[in-house]
């Protein structure tokens, strides 16, 4: 499991492995019974705190709850539940996301405004606080036997549709030592770039300032999940929460400091990325983009993300058709416009196109290198020096079958 | 058939129907045979010419030789074939699109410069020329037989995953006499607005000022093709055109027969707007949106199509699953930000959502009310006096099966 990524080294870990974090779990049956569906995280010391949420106008209530946390930069603990997003739920569905926070509060003798909330699952029903209250009592169980905790059981709790629980960790030096950062994901259906996309945690025993986490993990979603695409549909309960207790004693000093931890903590948040894009609903297989010698980074990136969110790109990838056509015509749909007559395009390292002249290739041998649990398609636009990548999946009939017949 | 539509009769016709129009097709295998895959239209007297085409950056040939057609503003006939998009065919490409107008215009003694090209099909392999000119030599033995043509034969010949044939006419009455206006037009996969989004042909026999046909077909296809989206890929190849030949003898000579002209061809071509979307690729039911009570008509428009775009609310429909959740996360996702408490929503006639806060219904009988050739959802943002529709069709395992395996 263990990855180098640029350079770093991304390995097996979850929220709870930076010094000073617990994470708990339990089945409150608020959907599903016989599952977890609840989680807590819990850091030991009040930590910085940072979010990055939907911009769908539709906000659920702990999106709204925890915006404000985030607005006030400190938190101790998050409480999470799949089964039931608290979305479109109206008054009754603050107050329920308030409850929820203040349970905690009690529970942990803290200030409520340290809680954040959050919440995936079914829009617009009621959630049902009797069993999300035993959930919370049940995790406070734990809780009170400080030495328990389970990282992994959290990122089971918080799967929907998800088939496999989603962590990873990394190592950062710094000038005053080592630090450490943790990441819980969840992602498969409803996820699309150009919002915080999902539900992301992350935990750090590094010790930040507000205005640099902000700032920080404003770039690292950019180029992490902002970049997944599976259906196009951004979610009315996505967030991304970083929390920065400095239990490491290293912190960022330089900036040196602040490069080194920026690029860990991209890496980290790339394969997370690149795991909600593999575990999309439905999917075979990773597709990734890259388009490349595209005049910005923001342009390569709007154009590799509209590829892989293309519904006829994501189809062929399942047919294993190397129908780069789609690819090509994809991309020319946004951005700065390209030449024609410049593009050239790989899969899987096999060249179809250059200098816009498609080049013979063997089809059968292309659908063969199209049965891997990847697809890369480089497309390169010749019009500067910057490039991107975008992670999706392939489309395929399950995905229908889970969608037309599965309330999320 | 016949459908009163805003007004205005809607009736069975072709691009035929209007006075000195003729249309032709052949089956010259250019794919596949024994079908028919081009067709020929002709206007007895070079007619005034406009036309929308893709804003993709990868136009294909076709397109390129049509656009200088349409700037230069006279026409007198079309040459259009399925099967192969000549997209993405570098500079052959375009020699081949010359080729065929060339063909065209020697056969009639017209100039090239009033012969316009498509291609609808495979992107990326050459023309099969030999295949081409057998077959406009075909047609122009029809064409020397004047009295022969059909439209509805041509109409046949523009399809590619299309199933059915879709031609349409209506009538306008304008201060000097009545005009007719004929419609084709093919749709099926990759269909999304901000593009002239398919092929689509309208021929009329009312005299019409360049300027005049210009302004029109703009505002036409902003609220007609621009609101369908099938898959949210657009084409390399589409193209809306016109031909106005003023046979009639009627003209637009006051406001009010623009007026008309524009309100008769606008339910004209909203209705091929809908017969595209109900053939969209594996559809089982046409979706339509309607957002009301917006701030603007480009606002309700906007978010009207993000949601029928929705994989999601695709997916639901063809499940038959009263998920309006889904509708309000993506209206939510796009354009001037509603507030949640404002909502409402009724989905073929049962209210599902008032003020922000879910209505009680049976899910059942909801469900089956679904069972219909069409689903409307019409979601009140609460902001404004304005709205619009737009429509798409469902997501199913068919449309995956399409595109995973069809070379489109």
């Amino acid at each position: 499991m263990a990855n180098v990524h640029d350079g770093y080294v991304i390995e097996p870990g979850d929220v709870a492995t930076p010094i000073g974090f617990k994470a708990y779990s339990t089945a409150a049956a608020i959907r599903y019974h016989d599952q977890p569906d609840m989680a807590l995280l819990w850091s030991v010391k009040p930590a910085v705190f940072s979010g990055k949420f939907t911009t769908n106008a539709a906000k659920a209530a702990p999106v709204v709850v925890t915006q404000a946390v985030a607005h006030a930069g400190i938190s101790q603990a998050a409480v999470i539940n799949s089964g039931n997003a608290n979305a479109m739920t109206g008054s009754l569905g603050m107050a329920h996301a308030r409850d929820m926070q203040a349970l905690v509060a009690e529970g942990m003798s803290i200030p409520p405004a340290f809680v954040a909330v959050a919440s995936t699952g079914v829009i617009g029903l009621p959630m049902p606080m009797d069993a999300v209250r035993q959930g919370i009592q049940a995790m406070m169980g734990q809780w009170h036997k400080v030495g328990e905790g389970d990282g992994q059981g959290a990122a089971r709790a918080i799967m929907t549709t998800d088939t496999v629980p989603k962590t990873l960790s990394t190592k950062v030096l710094l000038s005053t030592g080592t630090a450490h950062i943790g990441m819980m994901v969840k992602g498969s259906g409803m996820i699309h770039p150009q919002m915080a996309t999902m539900l992301a945690f992350f935990t750090t025993d590094a010790g930040v300032a507000k205005s640099d986490l902000d700032q920080i993990l404003g770039r690292v979603v950019d180029r992490s999940f902002h970049r997944v695409s599976i259906d196009g549909d951004p979610s009315t309960n996505d967030m991304v929460l970083v929390w920065a207790n400095g239990m490491s004693g290293a912190g960022i000093e330089t900036p040196d400091d602040l490069a080194c931890f920026e690029a860990a903590w991209t890496a980290l948040a790339q394969e997370g990325a690149r795991m909600i894009a593999r575990d999309g609903e439905g999917a075979t297989r990773l597709l990734t983009v890259r388009v490349v010698r595209a005049a910005s980074e923001e342009d390569a990136a709007l154009k590799a993300r509209t590829a892989v969110r293309s519904a006829l790109v994501k189809s062929a990838v399942y047919g294993r058709d190397p129908n780069w056509g789609r690819v090509v015509a994809a991309v020319g749909t946004v951005g700065i416009p390209f030449d024609p007559a410049n593009i050239g395009l790989t899969m899987n390292g096999i060249a179809l196109l250059a200098d816009g002249q498609p080049m013979p290739f063997d089809e059968a041998a292309a659908s063969k290198a199209m049965n891997t649990d990847e697809v890369l398609f480089v497309v390169d636009v010749g019009q500067g020096h910057q490039q991107a990548e975008a992670w999706g999946c392939d489309l395929t009939e399950r995905y229908v079958e889970i969608n037309a017949h599965y309330r999320t």
